[in-house]
């Protein structure tokens, strides 16, 4: 695109206010607004820390080294910032390996070809020897029990609904999929299946699978459960329609071992006016095994420590405290969201607004609000003065895992929204790397937080 | 993130309406813009249209080989649809060649070091034993005029300036710093430069030189112009405050030939009831030479020809004719879109609208337009049927370069607005490559001025 600077007509060229030690307190909204996307924009930190949190770091599945590791990073981050207090609290994780690489073989009348597969989160392994047996394809786990236990018994049952790329909004999509992921072994083996294989959860067509949390039932079998690339999915798909009794074989050697300690890591600005009033942002400070948790979710950690940072260098003076929260073990279990709401219970806290960051660090579309009508009612009312920032999208909706233990009637949970398109491409998979996140998206997401929370302290809810 | 699908409350989830033969004309507005997009998601052909024209064709500079087979690839493709008409208009281009690759050395008190380098689109050569100057570093055309002649004669004068990262809107950055690369060595030949340095305009630091049109003025001397990249000109800053008097080398070998014959290639879906009156979708077909054009403008043709393919398949007949065009030369000299215009004027022909794609595959955001107030009040009254898909921004705004000189107070020209924040990341660099499109977006987008069109013939403007 050539741009011919005379012919444009510009409907809202943004000016440049100096930020200026002016309380914020005596300048319209607007202003503050302003300046805060200005100091992400042209100061913004957020895109080195998450640099250091994925090529430094890397992997942090709960219980693991580069968790205690990521803990210990953001922990020292926040003091260097100079927040008012920042602490752990220290919560009981699972602790769950993947062991050796995952091998994956087809032996049809055509010959043999290895498959890229990788255990789901939680799944039990195949033993040294793996596992060969038969594919049974379905589609939906209705399909799978009309198939029945004579047909199903003995097998390793292939799940392969494709996310439906008809969905504009790719988390419906994976909605609509992600059972095949999380139950289709408990499902599977109630039938006597021996293993469980599962489409990547991923709307493109690549070569990577994807992992992610699979259950068993309480008293059922537990067998063995991989994700299969979506590519590999489509492979298999059609090699079982040139031979139907061909051969799956496959060798995992995950482990589950003893809960082990870990932390939420907790920075805050107390509040002026109303310390004892609580607003929380946050995101997940594990991540899967197979990547750096680039965008799932070392974004939303760094945006949350980035929405502290902002208020304290703008010199914006909240009423109330403003606590950014990393999570531990979002991913298998929520342990850290969960033991974080029972401490606030337990020390009766007063939350007010609860804001997570986990759906990627992509372009900010807006916020999903799960909190009474009235309360969203009230949060929407600002779409005008969010709106020039590509803040559109206020509306009931999920607000976040990690907060969602905190719902109650007085609280409004916002889950930030950012484009979803290329989030499932890289979600639980080995391309989740910071070379994936784009500096300017991650920090439009840290300000429009930012500006959401200054509001909410400013007005209340 | 983990997914609790039981806690999701959707503001709009989208179900799925399956394409009847029924004609559309009994259909809500609502449900033939679903099928539109629901076609381009799930059975979308402008991706693999992409990485065709991206990956076996590759650049396609006005007067280059690359060129020519554009224009045979994309009038094959249209012929293969079975659109209604299919045809080139010739056009004589201007003919520009890089030459050899280009070399840039800086010699200080510290040693000689090597710097990126790519001449800008027209620039004269160096010949061949270069130049050697010293470099005087302005960051604007006062700066410049300031300094005079006493102190930039037989200088190389660098210009770098940055793009300014605080705007949201990166195209406003772009239409800030522009003027370096397209005035900046007609500005400093007046005072008796040598050559003339640019930053490249990219938000992002990065290894990778940006090229572009410059101009010369008419009777003027006539300098070297070349762009450096984002981390060569931070690092030459550096090097010449610490040795003002270091040496500039740079060689460069690029030629003008003679205009070259060339074409726009248009395709054309025949009104049922107003064929005399057109609208028109399109991008432009020419790239820069560096890398293969995929979001400048690739994406844009793929875009427009995917439209009229949309709604074959989809069985709209649309009452007026929808016309897609490849323009050819937009980058450096605007030839197809001026001819374009000037053989509708001769034809008498009615256009009514005008749309184009030239701001990237990315993600859709809303539609520019640049119309009298009525025209604006009326295309963005169809927006709340177009925001479930995304599209928020409706207002006054630059159309585009190749239907410019369509502009009149009959028709509506329109911008469609991609998100803005990774476009000149890849902008006129080797970076523009196929792999940096994302299939949904790049679908959405197509499905989104599909939208937009079908209004448009259905109300009239």
């Amino acid at each position: 695109m050539f741009y011919k600077s005379k012919q444009i007509i510009l409907a809202a060229a943004i000016s440049f206010i100096s930020v200026t030690s002016q309380a914020q307190s005596f300048q319209p909204d607007s202003t503050v607004i302003r300046q805060l996307f200005r100091e992400a924009l042209t100061r913004g930190k957020s895109y080195e820390n998450l640099r250091y949190l994925c090529t430094q770091i890397g992997p942090r599945l709960s219980g693991s080294e580069g968790a205690a590791k990521a803990v210990t990073y953001t922990k020292q981050l926040m003091e260097g910032y100079g927040f008012d207090r920042i602490y752990l609290q220290e919560v009981m994780v699972p602790h769950w390996e993947r062991g050796e690489k995952e091998t994956a073989m087809v032996k049809s009348a055509k010959g043999k070809q290895a498959v890229p597969i990788c255990a789901l989160g939680g799944s039990v392994g195949t033993g040294k020897k793996g596992i060969k047996a038969q594919v049974v394809e379905v589609h939906s786990f209705e399909e799978l029990k009309q198939l029945g236990r004579d047909k199903v018994q003995g097998k390793v049952v292939f799940f392969n609904r494709p996310m439906n790329p008809a969905y504009t909004e790719a988390f419906l999509a994976y909605r609509d999929a992600v059972n095949q992921r999380s139950s289709g072994a408990a499902e599977a083996a109630k039938l006597g299946a021996v293993g469980a294989i599962v489409r990547s959860m991923n709307l493109a067509l690549d070569d990577y699978p994807h992992t992610g949390s699979t259950r068993y039932e309480e008293g059922a079998p537990k067998i063995p459960a991989a994700a299969i690339s979506t590519n590999g999915a489509e492979w298999l798909s059609s090699q079982l329609k040139a031979d139907p009794k061909l051969d799956f074989y496959f060798k995992m050697t995950p482990q589950t071992l003893s809960d082990a300690p870990s932390h939420n890591v907790i920075g805050e600005i107390k509040g002026t006016e109303h310390p004892e009033e609580i607003i929380v942002v946050g995101g997940h400070l594990d991540s899967w095994d197979l990547a750096q948790g680039a965008h799932d979710d070392g974004t939303g950690c760094m945006q949350a420590i980035e929405v502290l940072r902002l208020m304290k260098t703008l010199n914006i003076k909240p009423k109330r405290t403003i606590r950014a929260i990393m999570y531990m073990n979002e991913e298998n279990g929520l342990r850290g969201g969960q033991h974080y709401a029972e401490l606030a219970l337990a020390n009766k806290e007063k939350h007010i607004a609860a804001v997570e960051s986990d759906a990627g660090g992509f372009t900010p579309r807006g916020f999903d609000i799960e909190a009474t009508p009235e309360k969203i009612n009230l949060i929407s009312r600002w779409k005008s003065l969010l709106a020039p920032y590509g803040l559109h999208h206020f509306g009931a909706g999920h607000g976040g895992s990690d907060i969602g233990p905190l719902k109650n009637d007085n609280i409004a949970l916002v889950g930030f929204r950012p484009d979803s398109q290329r989030y499932f491409e890289h979600h639980h998979a080995a391309t989740d790397t910071f070379d994936r996140v784009n500096k300017r998206e991650l920090e439009l997401g840290g300000a429009s937080m930012a500006a959401l929370i200054y509001l909410i302290d400013k007005y209340g809810l």
